[in-house]
């Protein structure tokens, strides 16, 4: 693996001087221009050219690499990826999905902020690239990949409109994945299926929700273990190892990619450690590494029959 | 405090007997109907009549009681609630509101599954509903209850239309109560603010997902000190009283007020331990025993008011 950082070539190399191994593998480019956290993706689309993030994708483009990592502005980010890379075989918008330990494995959530509202056919989109996404980065050799539907209730008359649109369109079995039917916020973490579908408002303040409990948790256990007097300090020091096993376990995934461009683009995150930028990394050259693409491509080709055929299943819910 | 107990009488009894301290202050009231949990609410509310939660939420509008507590069917305790009981002044629809422990304290979100779908003045409504609440059940004597409003980022720009009007609506200052801006799905840990608002839906992903994961820290923590060899193992039964406090501040709120109601509703966790019931029945007494209905409806006065001047705020957001 080799690495190329566009951005300000001093502060980089600053850092790439720590180093060694690393540098041996890195080349610098530098850019002057920078778009900000804060700015709109409208004006990141127009002025953004030459900056670090365009040059970035720019390179997924042409060739000169096989993925992008960036913990930046997330609507630039998008935005300008959409217009560089271009969306693959059919597919509407980018959504952003993120990978939840669990019991027994990993959970898959899609959309976590990349779109605001998701009408039934983009929910069934990110049904088709969450699965291509599990199965080329997460699924064991032969392990079945169950797609849910985020929902407040498992009765079919509850939840929004497009949700039960979206149910009846899986549930009409015209695109070839294992659905599962409705889930409920606690399916998250239980493992109930492989992989969530949600709109990005729902699941970003679930994702965020997620994140804010994993550093509390982590923060009382701490705290309990240390002022609960000298046998529980004592017990702490004893099961140190154990205890930071777990905390690692508790650290938000480190990286978010954006399925359904030409490319592999990680929404690394903002607030992450050196060990969870590492996670992103390794999901970017899982990715890269993967038949993601093709499989998505293969399931989007169904989607249009799919959509047809759910004008009839819609009318049987609603 | 006494409690009566509707319900089969022969069941109630068998559990009564186990309990002196508590039955002497117990009264049964036999019922023989009940409504099932899978009931829709348009269904429980014509054949409710003379079923166990139909006749306690009677109880507490013919006075008999000044509290009711149910961890039965969610749409059937709102529907025949707020028939029988109706709502207070002006308010359109009841909002479960859920207690979660922060580092410092408490936020209250709401609604967390009684709208699927919640407009801005609903919105608004939640918010005097939810600073009242607190105010009564939470706050310390002079502490300040700010309102947040759930969103997927601080910028203006951001989320859904209804989000966006009642921020405005909010910010217009027309309504009595210290309103924070935007908050994100961390802040419900953090303690950013007191008060979280959000629609149903959102909401009640939000805290199934905070449910899961409490559940899966404390299995984690449980695996991770009985696994990981005789020394953690030490450590952990040296600190199990340490860690039984941490595991009993993780379990979920007992219950969640539904707020609006001319009359003190609690729907109480139906998966529930012994001890979260109890926290049902605190709630019940703090809220019964508090100005809350008064706080709220002095706001509800107001709201008229700034919905009507709101009509030139929004038009500035949209």
């Amino acid at each position: 693996m080799r690495f190329q950082f566009h951005g300000d070539q001093t502060s980089i190399e600053a850092e790439l001087v720590k180093h060694t191994a690393l540098r041996s593998l890195a080349s610098v480019h530098h850019t002057e221009k920078v778009i900000s956290g804060d700015e709109k993706a409208a004006q990141a689309l127009r002025r953004g050219k030459g900056s670090s993030l365009w040059n970035t994708i720019e390179a997924a483009r042409s060739g000169g690499a096989d993925a992008v990592i960036s913990a930046g502005n997330t609507g630039a980010l998008m935005a300008i990826s959409k217009l560089i890379l271009r969306m693959a075989g059919g597919l509407d918008r980018p959504a952003i999905v993120s990978s939840w330990p669990t019991r027994t494995g990993v959970t898959a959530m899609l959309d976590v902020g990349a779109n605001i509202e998701s009408d039934a056919a983009q929910l069934v989109e990110f049904a088709i690239m969450g699965e291509a996404f599990y199965s080329a980065v997460h699924a064991a050799p032969g392990q079945s990949v169950r797609v849910g539907l985020m929902n407040v209730g498992s009765e079919e008359q509850k939840g929004h409109e497009e949700v039960r649109e979206a149910h009846a369109i899986l549930r009409g079995g015209a695109i070839e994945l294992d659905y599962f039917g409705f889930v409920e916020g606690d399916d998250i973490a239980k493992g109930t299926v492989e992989v969530i579908v949600t709109d990005g408002f729902t699941g970003n303040v679930a994702l965020k929700t997620g994140e804010g409990l994993a550093r509390f948790f982590a923060a009382e256990l701490r705290e309990v273990l240390t002022t609960s007097g000298p046998l529980a300090m004592l017990g702490a020091a004893l099961a140190r190892g154990a205890l930071n096993k777990l905390r690692t376990k508790l650290e938000p995934p480190g990286g978010g990619p954006l399925l359904g461009l030409n490319g592999v683009v990680i929404k690394a995150h903002g607030g992450g450690t050196a060990s969870s930028f590492a996670d992103a990394v390794k999901i970017a050259a899982d990715l890269a590494a993967s038949d993601y693409a093709a499989k998505a491509a293969a399931n989007m080709q169904r989607l249009a029959t799919a959509l047809k055929a759910s004008g009839s299943a819609t009318e049987t819910v609603q």
